[in-house]
């Protein structure tokens, strides 16, 4: 262990190799049986820190507002930068073993730390815009090249502006929501006239979620020196995409309905901070990028996802795809900076997601559509099953890290079961 | 005059002729010097009654809610179409020659009845969710000639469901605002690498804005047969667009920051039940649509619109295009049954654009693109100037009015005055 982790132990048990370690200190809304108001707290171990009770008890005072006693971290967010460090320091002050104001205290104690698997998450936060990046190379070229041949996979934009749509922000959903399948309009190639079914390509996509805590009023943007101060916290986060209904709809304004009957993002929203230790230098971009995009060095997390699928009955997971927040071309800072340059508002809790992250090879691919080919390549699950889309019973297991020698900062999971169509 | 219009006589001087005549009475978001507290009411000739205030006297009580003493219309739209009838027969019967209550009771009448030169309007409702449509047969055509050629101006999917995408609810604005000229990536045919700078394709799309009253919760869709009852009112749009950011952008999700930087609505919104008078019905759509948008007969209301351009310095505006709400192949009904068929959640004053609606001929286009051809054909303003797309300084105004032989039903106006790029 370094000098920087024995400064920084925590006086709860087991956090030294947990996800949740003193290094992490997500944030989440939550509630329990003995106090049913949603509010917020921080994860540490296999506990939650209530932190809107230490607020009430004065011991986590920053400024006047309340910050914690919300059932969403809007308020907090919005605070800036100052702010969230400022509270990082005195939760890691008051989680460190070497600080007695709440490991003397027992009764205090079991008040503002609860076990997690006594608690329920809500949403993070209050979500009022969602936007979908379309940010991997890797993904973009594998689509491209599906749909328009391997000649010219990727689109003339692609490398000059990180490419993005309006998602829907009324479905987004904690992990844990079941994901009906949707239905739509469906024309496959062998059909002259579309047809009303449940889609037969549901597919997922593994992004990570970036949450705006300060936003820009109208008439000013993000420059890109400052976009990161703009940046709250990251989470893991399904696109659920019906590739069929998207196929027939989406010339030429875009995916609509294909997209917007579900995302799903993870509980515990982990601070950018905490993810400094993680940052690893990108390449170079060629061509260079316009003056407003163009940042001296450029930095991602190096953040571990995986895709698991574990089909009704089974009580193996498979998993499917590994990759990582790295492989993105484009930064979190470009893409806030993108997203603004025409002065578009952004508020607290505005959510964007990256796209899909694919890495080079197949098991690095991050969707069933690049996996398997558009549905033409099957992949065998532990069962024997095959997939090439997903099926009604599936669950879809993301899952997420980063670490360094000495500690994880765990993201949690976001998983959905897939159910079958209604009829209404 | 009809039986009908007898009974219906305001004692408020003037509404006869009046855009806001008692058939009207469209809602909107007000204060004045008096009180300065954002409250609900409705036009009515040039005043403004103040349903707050009538409310806060018991003279205006429906349930036990308050309904109008908020600065959006969200709480009012979500009570539903018996509420909604009933405030407006109330209304109706409060603003009646034959009502004394008012009437006979200056000192009331003075306070509740404001004159509309007095008061500042307000954004109507609280904006989460905009979706905008691609509905007018004329526009996509258009469009798709311009891009696509002569053969096929109509994508395959265009006839068999209602084409939208996600918008930008953030930057809703309200009728008045002035419009800076977005920057943003500009790739001409002639150049190889794309360049940051102003927008020189500016445009107006003339449009139709939907209220939603009533959301669906998770898991449910809106039938098309109960589509009418979730709907609020209209209200006049202008989807402001930048069309040659969108040309290097849109591909292949969409656009994005060619029209984020701003739309306008107009601040009175026209309840439904206002225009059962205005509507027309639809010709029978060819081919036939699938089941869940299938409606026995379909409507629209007859609402006349207007474009103007006043350029600055000009005391004259020149009309450039006159077109009609009935010119859109999708009803509105269909517009909602399609966006919730896969169970997206849509809330109280989630915002509809119909999309540009241009009627027949030239002087019909509902946009510069369309008048232009894309910046080809100018056009020749009163002071002699041309116009292929929209300079700086120019003020767009949008009206709108429905009409019986005995009344007249206004939407006001939404306009807005470009203004030169800024440097930031």
């Amino acid at each position: 262990m370094t000098a920087l982790t024995k400064q920084l132990q925590s006086f709860v048990e087991n956090t030294t190799e947990s996800p949740f370690s003193i290094y992490n200190l997500p944030y989440g809304v939550f509630y329990d049986s003995n106090n049913t108001t949603p509010r917020i707290g921080t994860a540490i171990g296999d506990y939650v820190l209530d932190l809107a009770l230490l607020e009430e008890k004065g011991i986590l005072t920053i400024g006047h507002q309340r910050l914690f006693n919300h059932d969403t971290l809007n308020v907090f967010a919005s605070q800036g930068k100052s702010v969230w460090s400022s509270v990082r320091r005195r939760i890691q002050s008051l989680l460190s073993i070497d600080n007695q104001e709440l490991q003397a205290d027992q009764a205090l104690l079991s008040s503002v730390l609860i076990p997690q698997d006594k608690i329920t998450m809500k949403l993070p936060f209050k979500i009022e815009g969602f936007s979908d990046f379309y940010a991997s190379e890797q993904h973009a070229s594998n689509v491209g090249k599906l749909f328009r041949g391997k000649e010219n996979p990727l689109l003339p934009n692609w490398k000059h502006l990180p490419v993005a749509y309006n998602g829907r922000a009324s479905t987004v959903y904690l992990s844990g929501k079941t994901i009906t399948r949707p239905k739509g309009q469906l024309k496959p190639p062998d059909v002259d006239v579309p047809f009303f079914a449940p889609s037969k390509k549901l597919d997922f996509e593994i992004e990570l979620g970036v949450f705006v805590g300060v936003g820009n009023p109208d008439g000013k943007r993000i420059r890109i020196e400052e976009a990161a101060d703009h940046l709250f916290g990251l989470v893991l986060l399904n696109d659920w995409s019906a590739r069929d209904i998207q196929a027939f709809e989406y010339q030429p304004l875009g995916p609509f309905l294909s997209k917007s009957f579900a995302t799903s993002i993870s509980a515990w929203v982990v601070p950018l901070e905490a993810l400094q230790n993680v940052m690893v230098p990108l390449p170079k971009q060629s061509p260079a990028c316009v003056e407003y995009l163009h940042q001296p060095s450029r930095f991602l997390p190096d953040i571990k996802l995986k895709v698991e699928i574990q089909p009704r009955n089974s009580t193996h997971k498979t998993m499917i795809c590994e990759t990582n927040a790295k492989e993105l071309y484009w930064s979190l800072e470009q893409m806030i900076a993108h997203h603004t340059v025409n002065h578009c508002v952004m508020k607290p809790g505005d959510l964007l997601g990256t796209g899909t992250i694919s890495g080079l090879n197949r098991e690095n691919w991050g969707s069933l559509l690049e996996i398997s080919s558009n549905g033409v390549n099957p992949i065998t699950l532990h069962d024997g099953s095959n997939r090439v889309f997903l099926e009604d019973g599936d669950t879809v297991i993301i899952t997420g890290y980063a670490e360094t020698p000495d500690y994880k900062i765990g993201f949690g999971r976001v998983e959905g079961m897939v159910v079958s169509a209604v009829q209404d």
